[in-house]
C-alpha cells in the first residue's frame, strides 16, 4: 500500500509552532510571544450569567441550528453598532464568524484561485498567512507609509489587499488617516477588494480612534464599498466564545456565506447569544476603561524596561495601542529565528519575524507581547531577552 | 475598475439552498427538508447549568484560547469514549473540531489538491459535497451493497473514501458487517484512508449497533489505522454547542490541526466544557432513551403515512435508525428538482435528491426528514406530498 500525500501546502509550514507548543512544558517562561489577553479582566460571574440566561431564554435559538449568516438580532445588532453618519448598515452587511480568524479563511476561499495574487501590509498577521495557504495564493507586499509605496500599483489585479489599519499585527503601527483614504481610493480605482482586518481597533491607549476605512467607504444608502472590515470578541470580551464578524457589501456577504456553509454550518448559537447580551447590556463597553488602563501600563512598563535593558540590542517604536511592540536588531549577524530558541533557554519566549514575513525571509525581527503579564515580570522578561540576544551574537 | 472574479466553485452551487431560505418565509409549511433534531428533547436546564458553571469554575479554559486540538480534558474523554478492548486511542488520536462540519472541511484542506479524486458513497451528504468544493475535486462514486461494487478498485488511488455506514445521509442504509470489512480491507490494501462519518451512530431504532469500522481497524497499542472517524454532539445533546470531534492515526491528527489553525484556531472553550461535563454526568446518557423513543415514534408514524399516501408514487424502504426515509419516484417522468418547487406551494417542504448526487445528475430522488415533525404533521405533509407530486407529473 502506499498512502496517499497530503495536500502540498502542508509542506511550506514552518516550525515555529511546535516550538511554541513545547515551550509550554518550561517552568517559569516568561511568555510574550502570544497575543493574549489579561484573563484577570475577564467579567466572570456577568459572562456566566450570560450564558444561563441565553440557554434558559432562547433555548431554540442557543442550542439549535443558526442560520448559516448568523442570528438576525446579532447581525442588526453589529451593523447598528458600526452605522455611522455616511455609512448606512443593514444585516444584509454582517456575517457572523466563529472567531475573526474564519473570516480570513473564508475570504481566501471566495476570492482566492490557485496562483491569486494578494497584496498584503507586510509584515502581516501570520493568522491570515495560515489561512490563505492551502489556497496557495502569491503575495504582493505591500508596506503603506514606506518611501515610495504606491497603492495603485500594488493593488492592481490582486484579488484583494489586507491590511490592519489599526496597531498592526506585528509591527504594531497605526496608519494615518490619508494613508486609509489613499489605500480606499486604490481599492475603488483598481476595483480590488481591500480586507480591514481590526481586532485592535478598540486598544487605543493614547489619542482618539481615526476613522475605519470601512467609514471613509460609505456609499450613500446600503454600503456598498470595496472594503470587507474584520472584527472580534476576542479582544473586547474574551477569545473562547469565538465571535467575529464581516462588514462588507450584500453580494461579498452572499459568496462568504456559501464558504461558511461548507465550513462550520454555523456559528454556535449559544455564544452569538452571549454576544448579543454583552452589546445590549454594556457589558464590553463597561469594561473596557479597564482593559485600556491595564495594557498602557504594560506597555509602558515593557518600554521601560526595553530602554533599560535592550537599547544598545535592538530598534522600536513606542506603539500607541494594540498589544504589542515591534523590534529590529541592530546588528544585523542576530538572527531572530535562532534568537527564539537561545530565548527559551534563558526563560523567555518571543516570536520571531520570519512567521510574519509572506516570503520568510525576514530573520532581524520579533514581536513583543505586552498585554499577557504584569509589569514585573515584562521587565523580568526584556532582562532576559537581552542576555538571549548577548548569547545568541556570541554562538553565532 | 474591474472587480476581480470570486474563485471558480463558487459557480459550481446550486440554488436549492436559497429555495430552503426563501421557503422559511411560507406560512404553515411542513418542513420535512432540514436534519433537524425535535427541540423539546434538548434538556434545557442541564445544558443552562452546565455552561454557567463552565464559565464560573474553569473560567480560563472557559473564555481563553483552547490549544487547536481541543482541550486536553475533552480529548482525554472521547478518547475513552470510543475504547474498545482492540482498539486503544489516546490523546493523540482527537481532535475536537467546530461541529462535524469543521471535520470535513479539514480534511478537504489535508487530502485534496486541485484535481484529487474522492471515493464517495453516492448518494453522498450535502455538506461533504459543500465542504470539497472549493478544493476541485473529482469524484468516483461507490455504492456499497449494489451489485459489482469493487471495493479495491474503487478506492485504489483516491486520496480517500468517505462512507457514512450508520443511516447513510441521505438514504437512511445501514452498511451491514461483512461490507463494513470489505470497506476496511481495502482502505489497508490500497494506502486510501477512509472517512467513517457518523453522526447517526446512536439513532439505532431496530436493533443492536453494529460495530464501528474505527472498531474493526484497532491495530493493537496506540490506534494508527487508515480509518478517520467523525463523530458529533449535535445529534447526541444540541447541534448549537458546534462541538464534533474527529479520532485517527497521530499523524493525519497533526496535518488536520495544522488545518484547524488557520480555519477558526481553536473550538470554543465554553463549548468544549459544556460538552465534557454532559459526558462526565451522564447527561447524553441520561436522555438518549428519550430521543430514540421520541424518533422511532416518528419514523414510523411518517411510514404509515407514505403507505397511505404514497404507495402508487414513490417506493423507499423503512430505514432502522438516522432522520431521513430515502424515496424514489415510481414515474420516471417525475423531475423531483420541479416537486420541489410544486411542494412548496401545497406548504411542504422535502430535499431534492440532485443535492446529493456528487454528479449532480438524480432527478428521481427524494429525502424526507421524520425527526423534527410530530406524527399528525407528518402524515399531513405526506398527503401534501402527494398532491404535489400528482400536480408535478400533471405540468409535467
Amino acid at each position: 500500500m502506499t498512502e496517499p500525500a497530503l495536500a502540498d501546502w502542508l509542506s511550506q509550514t514552518n516550525d515555529v509552532t511546535q516550538v511554541f507548543l513545547a515551550a509550554g512544558q518550561i517552568p517559569d517562561l516568561i511568555n510574550m510571544a502570544g497575543g493574549l489577553p489579561e484573563p484577570a479582566l475577564w467579567p466572570v460571574g456577568d459572562i456566566a450569567d450570560l450564558a444561563a440566561s441565553a440557554v434558559r431564554d432562547h433555548p431554540a435559538q442557543a442550542l439549535g441550528y443558526s442560520p448559516i449568516e448568523g442570528l438576525p438580532a446579532l447581525r442588526d445588532a453589529i451593523a447598528a453598532r458600526f452605522s455611522r453618519p455616511g455609512l448606512g448598515l443593514g444585516r444584509d452587511n454582517v456575517l457572523v464568524t466563529t472567531g475573526g480568524m474564519q473570516a480570513l479563511d473564508l475570504i481566501g476561499k471566495v476570492l482566492l484561485d490557485r496562483g491569486g495574487v494578494i497584496a498584503a501590509q507586510s509584515p502581516a498577521y501570520l493568522g491570515a498567512l495560515d489561512a490563505w495557504r492551502p489556497r496557495g495564493p502569491a503575495y504582493r507586499p505591500m508596506q503603506p507609509g514606506s518611501n515610495g509605496f504606491d497603492p495603485l500599483a500594488t493593488m492592481q489585479g490582486a484579488q484583494f489587499a489586507y491590511v490592519v489599519p489599526n496597531f498592526s499585527n506585528p509591527t504594531g503601527r497605526l496608519v494615518p488617516l490619508a494613508e486609509r483614504a489613499a489605500l480606499l481610493a486604490a481599492a475603488q480605482a483598481t476595483g480590488t477588494w481591500l480586507v480591514e482586518d481590526d481586532p485592535y481597533g478598540t486598544l487605543y491607549y493614547d489619542g482618539a480612534p481615526l476613522p475605519r476605512i470601512l467609514e471613509l467607504a460609505g456609499t450613500g444608502g446600503t454600503y456598498d464599498g470595496p472594503v470587507i472590515y474584520l472584527g472580534t470578541l476576542s479582544k473586547e470580551l474574551a477569545p473562547g466564545l469565538r465571535i467575529g464578524w464581516v462588514i462588507a457589501a450584500p453580494r461579498m456577504i452572499a459568496a462568504l456565506t456559501t464558504a461558511k456553509q461548507g465550513s462550520d454550518m454555523c456559528t454556535s448559537g449559544l455564544c452569538q447569544l452571549m454576544a448579543l447580551g454583552a452589546f445590549e447590556n454594556g457589558l464590553t463597553d463597561r469594561i473596557l476603561p479597564q482593559v485600556l488602563d491595564t495594557y498602557r501600563t504594560r506597555r509602558d512598563a515593557l518600554a521601560a524596561a526595553m530602554a533599560t535593558h535592550l537599547s544598545d540590542l535592538l530598534d522600536w517604536q513606542l506603539p500607541q495601542g494594540g498589544m504589542f511592540i515591534w523590534a529590529t536588531a541592530r546588528d544585523p549577524r542576530l538572527n531572530t529565528d535562532a534568537l527564539l530558541r537561545k530565548a527559551l533557554d534563558h526563560g523567555v519566549c518571543i516570536t520571531p519575524g520570519s512567521v510574519f514575513d509572506p516570503l520568510g525571509q525576514d530573520r532581524r525581527s520579533i514581536r513583543i507581547n505586552f498585554t499577557l503579564n504584569p509589569p514585573a515580570r515584562l521587565a523580568e522578561g526584556a532582562r532576559r531577552l537581552a542576555a538571549a540576544i548577548r548569547a545568541t551574537l556570541e554562538a553565532g
